[in-house]
């Protein structure tokens, strides 16, 4: 088959390599349909995450056809339509059991933490995949859901809503701030409502994004940096602060910023990944009674998710705003790369034609 | 009548000064029989609290018996004698009514935040003070509650409870490690179990606090920087880290060593009142699911606290370790501020005579 | 002043009685502009409620102006126009302070349960009403929500979203069937998607209500009692069940449908006032992992509720079908007690003019 | 091998039957060490779960060792010393995913409900068992934990856990009543303080059982139906009610108890296994603001119980009472349906000899 391979810092290839087999009796094997590039998968181009090794296949999103099962798998068959969760999950392991599916510990071969995809086994940029732990790590897609809106479900719509809305303890009635009006910062604005959020104030430096951040629910979009910006967002709150500020950008700027818009009693969602350290201002921050939460999302939300999107109370088909089939794979990284030139939110890659709509 | 007075930096005296008055309504005037120093007492002293101005009576934890009450205090009668909560509460503004006390808005001239006493208005260092909204300020004490340990329920049982165990989400089974055993430390060891912590690891540089933190719960002790402590650690959990680790010092190194040794998943409950910055590795941890959390007590747990220290489950009288009476107030602040070597705990101020005793 | 005068079963009158005064600091007397008519209500003129004595002036729901304020008093000003609160609180009884509002333990002469507004005092159907502790049970209206808007938040809103959608426990995904499209009934329609349930069924016997229900929020209707309306509500869940069935009647027969309709591990909230006992089918249910709740509004997300009605979230208008003049209130009774038959969902009643429109 | 067969109401013996094998790849077989006699194998002696066919092996509960495992279980080895949970699951279906074990959904052969052992498949009162899902219903034994320790985390230890403590939502300083002290409330009564009950009192008609009670932590004890015995748990709280009532029985009047006994705002957790239709007095009950829960066990708290057994926290063994060998299997169930008489807690039958000690 083909596959998108990593060949160390700076080098991926559209490259033939042997079709993927079932190793474990948990195993699926899927072909892919359609699949979309992750910020990691950049992160991991620059050499950011070494874990990575040169022969990898990339990618951990994706929606599928499962051609052949493992023969302890019971939730699915041969031919049933896919969403591959970017995160496996054993079922059986102390964090699974609690949830922690981020931190699957995994057995042999498949070990350590959830997110393995294009990471520690290869991934979903490739014609076909092995999927460890189908009955725990695939959600079957219904005929009114399309490919375009199915891959957002691999990870960017949980992770905005898991790791930003439900870690943030947003509440009925809540001013939510959302600092980072990309893919995942839409992702959070687009669930933000399924706890009531009332005020849903869009943030960022890019005036673009922020009228697309209308589109996925916020109520109010304020410019970063433009003067007086602090006190607008003030002005939306009892004075007092927002109740919940969700970080998804993954710098040291904005997380600071996140904290410094947080009333006492408030939370701070961090969705970013982080490459560096961040400064806390202790001697301010110990005595506002704020918590702060981060992490890798469990993708335990998917299927409620999926339903809200079969329903058509998210948005998820405005994320795919470029579309590329698998023999375009360089250019559509290209294209997500220089996503502010661009306007790029997800791209989509499908197997043969361009589709954002149901099949 | 006579009280401690703060003369700016590095000055205080025990001076006669103009007796307390109701101002409002919800008012009370309480004789202080008992009261105690803590170490935001050693900060403000040394010029950390600008807010604390020359003139001010210091103190914010007491127990002692009302002697006149504003006309419209109806839970409680002129000769009760009670424990004054560190926080004041309005009772019905935003903050009140969510049981955000630390944050009570109060009204004019008690206002911005919970804790005033001490601070933006007259202590309880002193023999006489004003208590606004007493009907929420103040707990009534059963005769079978010792003044001394009564006053550990004005501040040091409710901090380590609410902003170490309950923040930091303590659940049956949990494996805690406290890091600092000073009298907020051991608060939190003392109160652990009240959520099941199943293993509770003091951790300290000072052997003797860790010897003393046995008794008040501690199942294992270890001494920080001693070679392989934090593999120590790990030892007793399942190798993945403790589920809740509580911060209970306040410097960048103790709150650096909570977020290294909790497990992903887990939570780091920060009780220490920092003074400078901390750095956040924000590479390593935002993939590590955890919660970060802080803030000043809202003591609103002191009523039950209280009911459990009556049926003694809680020692609070082994944080009593060293007795004064009010004209000692200076030599108590000095036994207190040399607290590694003097082996202080509490220091306890009383009206006339040492008591340790229910009355 | 006039009032509506309560003399005993069966007898009301639109009388002339003396003026409320103020009786203890924390009162304020506010001049009644629109009052309603509660289900309540009816089960008082029926002799139901035998604590309501002769002479009682009824109505527990209101908007108005305050005209005079006791001295300890703060969070209000002459002038303010206010909503009552069904439920008094005092801000300090051991109830109040865990949010237990309908259970407010209160002082002398308003004391036992937080309803006490044409219960055990006089009550909102009347041209002014003395409110007590009105610091804590009254709220300020902006100028952009309605009279018709404002009543609505007295009691039926916050009702329908504490005791069904919040005692409920909904959650993002949850399919929620009501049972009963009363003005109660509705008022939890129109909020079960604060919490994000996905399917909202309404159910009732009355065809004409079930249509209304689609405009506060119902994606779903069913007829109980048609053929198969069991099936017809199964079949919009995964077979199991609802997650939450709401019971908004107060009958046997519909708290038994919410037991028979819920699936395994899902929660029942009654929300119906009820008159008899009901036959629970133990040797069926107690595998079942169900929770049952029950209760009266602690009208504390009434704050919340309004801001959401403000910003039109929550088309609270809609429930104001009938207006009267207070002069009328005896054919408002009559109307409201015919509901079935008037299509009547709240009856509003007003100082001067029938007004819908904000002031 | 030998086994203890259903051969209809009123029917069991000690036969021959076949041993149990293999079917799926996720199965174990297990040697039975030791188990154990629950009150629900005499109800199912009696007819009362037509479910039960004959020629049923029963039983649910039991320790062993591992002979034979499925090519896909990957957490246990053969030799493995392990807990036989009550409750299977099978890791993956919609309810084992939120930690509904009870209610698994299963596969082909092992579906329906979570409780399969003695009921639907063969059980545990046997020489060997196959065990369904063995990753997820088997929990490894170690060392320092005796047989008759463990067989009490099969199901007694976690249901007076999860369906009395957890379900009743036990916080810390709470009143709690525990109805019924037999061996499910002891194990309400012995896992309270996990979070923080400060008094459980134990109610029964025997006094017998009442002074057991002590030994598994409760601080009261109350003979139901002595005169004044209602006010003398009344006199254990602030005169409302307890917070928790916990009912142990599974007869109409000791819920109906519970529910007489319950504080405004408290929650009724009912634990007992019911037979008939239970009356509400709803025309009472709707305004109290209390929640009742009911249901079947998850057992996913058995690690975490498990380790405290371990630490010797929760005195497991206490309740083993009566030994006997599996030849004597008639004699056992014999002194188990004499309790009252017998004063057996939990009988105790073992492989080879009767041992109370660990390994």
């Amino acid at each position: 088959m083909k596959a998108l391979v990593y060949n160390g810092p700076g080098h991926i290839s559209w490259d033939e390599v042997p079709d993927p087999v079932i190793r474990h009796t948990t195993d699926a094997i899927v072909r892919v349909d359609t699949t979309t590039i992750c910020g990691t998968d950049l992160h991991i181009l620059k050499g950011d995450v070494p874990a990575v090794q040169k022969g990898r296949i990339l990618g951990h999103e994706g929606v599928g056809t499962i051609i052949e099962l493992g023969s302890s798998v019971s939730n699915f068959a041969v031919g049933d339509r896919v969403i591959i969760s970017c995160i496996k999950s054993c079922g059986h392991c102390t964090n699974c059991r609690t949830g922690l599916y981020s931190h699957c510990l995994g057995d042999e071969g498949e070990s350590g933490i959830g997110w393995i995809f294009g990471h520690l086994i290869d991934g979903t940029q490739a014609e076909y995949v092995r999927v460890p732990y189908a009955d725990n790590s695939l959600y079957k897609l219904t005929a009114n859901v399309s490919d375009d809106q199915g891959v957002m479900l691999s990870d960017i719509l949980p992770t905005g809503f898991e790791i930003g809305v439900q870690a943030g303890h947003v509440t009925p009635g809540d001013v939510v701030a959302v600092i980072g009006a990309g893919p995942v910062g839409l992702a959070s604005i687009a669930t933000a409502g399924l706890y009531g959020a009332a005020t849903i104030i869009a943030i960022d430096l890019d005036e673009n994004r922020l009228n697309q951040a209308r589109d996925f629910g916020a109520t109010n979009i304020v410019v970063s940096g433009s003067p007086g910006w602090e006190a607008e967002v003030l002005a939306l709150t009892d004075g007092a602060g927002v109740d919940v500020s969700i970080e998804a950008v993954g710098i040291p700027r904005t997380l600071t910023m996140a904290l410094k818009l947080v009333r006492p009693g408030g939370r701070v969602a961090n969705v970013g990944v982080h490459g560096q350290d961040v400064t806390l201002e202790m001697a301010e921050l110990w005595i506002r009674n704020i918590t702060i939460s981060m992490g890798l999302v469990n993708a335990n939300t998917t299927p409620m998710l999926l339903r809200l999107v079969a329903q058509g109370k998210i948005p998820a088909d405005k994320l795919a705003t470029h579309h590329f089939t698998f023999d375009q794979f360089l250019d559509a990284y290209d294209t997500f790369s220089r996503a502010s030139e661009t306007k790029a939110l997800k791209v989509i890659l499908s197997r043969t034609t361009n589709t954002g709509t149901a099949i």
